[in-house]
């Protein structure tokens, strides 16, 4: 590829054209590219990289002022722009569409055009594949699970009974929708008496889930995640829980039962929330928080139990003082004669 | 299903008898439910709702006061009545006894009666299934694991060499029982010497396990788990801990090596305990607390470092006046010339 | 077994060379042990228990004073003698090499010698395994992974596309390396789009890791986990991640994208790290702390979020005074006019 052509490809303004014959190979970080390398600069924050890296030309944005080692594409949105390039230069291989001989499809399967399934798969009766969908080897999808066209589900994921995904849902290895919600009804004598879990999971279409994350289906009803949120690995989605459109849920994050999550919500890393609450529209919830209430939309969250972040800023800061505080109140107790 | 059949099976006392003809069809949650459910209350926070359900009629408590929009069911247990209801109106079918043909079986492997193993399955050498045991799809069950009866283990669990299972013991999906423990000799070099895991996992009867859960084997002896506790999704169980009977450990929480939980202990999402420790019976630990040292029964627990509730309660509260009490603190110096 | 081979082979000197015929059947903790097993005492806080236990003879320091009620064997490392012991007294037996009529091998897939692939494992194409690594069922490698040579991977465990593991390396099962990083461009309409994420995984030698564990491949690039890391169940290393040697991650420990962890760090469990920092050589880490910021070597770190550890545990213990506190603030303002 020439540098003319990525110009052109994403409708990117060279501002030294005649650099347009330099050749592009690959694509990488400001820090690591090489002079065949397509980089971009997003966050004003890495500025100064762009003096000293050795990147063939940097994406950036159309009023960017500085200075730079390397040509510069100027492009409304460079992170968007590096995304794209990253998909064209390395584009990933699609498995061929076929049904691998050891994939076992129960009874009344129906299949959209150009699936496929791999190797040990298990389907179960009357499951519905959408076009041009792709699982992977080892997965199970139990009876009557639904999913869309255009979906990727990695090797070892289970669908279990009823579970329903829309389309272009990725899945990545060794998801669980729709195991049993964890309910029971405490007996006087101590035990606890199973309730069955007989709702499902219902995922629009759009998402993504990371490896190793568990959704539970919901006692009775459904558990659902909307269009467009991302969920990253070893996540839990208890029973009866609803998360809007275009959240994003990273790793480690713990809803419990009944929880609802607002569209466009942000949950840090090993956030947990308690059952039965509500987080508002976009709001955002920093790293390992526990939510013990409801929160209405446009927050933004801390600590445990999460109070607002800008006060959460403020405790974290003002703790580190504590030890100190303890004796200078003693202090003044003494010379007041507390 | 008419109204007057649900009161006769659960010996419920139906305030309208003649009411008796009305059909039931379903079951749901008091905001939910249609003309055709059944309902039920058991916390009292919720009686307003029963002015308004659309429910058929609702299992309240004999002494129940108050008004309601439908019948009243009056049975000693509203919350087990409603969980066998579940039971009732949908039963989950069992899958018809058979060992798949793909399943594959190791030598002198024992099976009860009416034993289900499900497609690609493994059981490895010298394993016993008790009578009635449904394994799903892609199971794997290392040499010598004993299974007891009326056990129900989903697709992709794993239960390592010697495992032991009691009778009704449920296995959600992609549970591991047995994997090896996190033991190591700190080596002069800063290495780290495996110390090979030769223990194993007793799980007691009446046990559940959520999807994504991981309880390693011990050293030397057995990790257990005692009859009729529950453990939700992605837990940590380090080896040779061990937990009493009818314990709750909600899920994402993490036990490290040789700690005792005791009887009917109940552990909200996310706890963390360390190890070498004892959690006294009936003891509770709120959520996303940190348990650093042994706690005597009948404790309520919570924080990082857990304290006792009623304190961490005051604390929670109390911090977050911090940064003003720092500035209060600080005005006092300048009055008395701290 | 005699006692006075337990001596010879581990080098040690047994004080009571009289009792050298004395039999020994097996090796257990000092509280458990009984007339012929073997135990060992390394650290001092539980040097009663030699009074009390019922070993056949205990491995202790070659400077060790104190009283015993067994004869005593002194070696230079005691815990490690003890886990030979464990090695010598219970052999694990390897499964022989053969690769199960089921397993299915891609094209130009290279087999060492005496590989061992069990049921239903699943090889890509042009994937390399070294000489004596056993897989066991249920796995799925991907097109072009390599594997070195003597590596145990545990049924259920997962190489995407390209991963690599040194020689040695132990895969507890489910483990899934390679799965897609969690990385997206917000649009401005508040979607996100998907950044393809086509790097892999690097894992050294004498590397473990743990059931459940997830390692995500990078962006671009690699993420590395460099030899003889231990890493534990239920962990999330997100992707860009390098993970240094001799490193220990324990349980549900949580890294975000391109973090940096030192040689020797030591995290201890449920621990989270932000992205984009570098946490220290032989830095450690307690238990449930939030790294928020880079760390330099050899610190010692505590607290949401962390700070140097001895501040930590004064924090700590201070925080439960907080209640009082203000209350007492609230006196010194009544008795200075605050």
């Amino acid at each position: 590829m020439r540098l003319a052509e990525v110009a052109e490809r994403f409708g990117a303004t060279l501002d030294c054209p005649e650099q347009g014959d330099r050749p592009v190979l690959g694509v990488a970080p400001l820090e690591t590219a090489t002079a065949t390398d397509i980089s971009f600069l997003a966050n004003p924050k890495y500025t100064a990289l762009l003096q000293t890296t050795e990147a063939a030309a940097v994406f950036v944005r159309p009023d960017f002022q500085g200075e730079a080692a390397c040509p510069l594409l100027r492009v409304p949105h460079p992170y968007l722009a590096f995304a794209k390039c990253i998909e064209w230069f390395y584009p990933q291989p699609k498995p061929p569409a076929k049904i691998h001989p050891t994939a076992i499809l129960g009874a009344d399967v129906v299949l959209g055009a150009e699936v496929t399934i791999g190797a040990y798969t298990v389907i179960g009766d009357r499951v519905r594949i959408g076009d041009r969908t792709v699982i992977d080897s080892h997965c199970t999808l139990y009876d009557d699970v639904v999913v869309g066209a255009d979906c990727r589900i990695y090797s070892h994921c289970v669908l279990r009974e009823r579970v329903q995904l829309g389309d272009r849902v990725i899945l990545q290895n060794s998801v669980v929708l729709g195991s049993d919600g964890f309910g029971y009804v405490p007996l006087p004598d101590g035990r606890h008496y199973k309730i069955p879990q007989v709702g499902t999971v219902v995922i629009g279409n759009d998402v993504e889930i990371g490896a190793g994350t568990t959704i539970d289906r919901a006692t009775l009803g459904e558990t659902t995640v909307a269009n467009g949120t991302k969920i990253d690995n070893l996540t839990m989605v208890a029973h009866n829980c609803t998360i809007g459109e275009n959240a994003i849920l990273c790793a480690q994050v713990g809803l419990a039962g009944s929880t609802h999550i607002g569209n466009h919500v942000v949950l840090a890393g090993q956030v947990g929330a308690a059952g039965h609450l509500t987080i508002g529209d976009r709001t955002i919830v920093s790293a390992k928080s526990g939510i013990s209430s409801s929160v209405p939309p446009d927050s933004r969250m801390g600590g445990i139990p999460a109070m607002d972040q800008t006060l959460y800023l403020k405790v974290s800061a003002a703790v580190k003082q504590l030890p100190d505080l303890l004796k200078r109140v003693r202090k003044l107790e003494a010379k007041v004669g507390g």
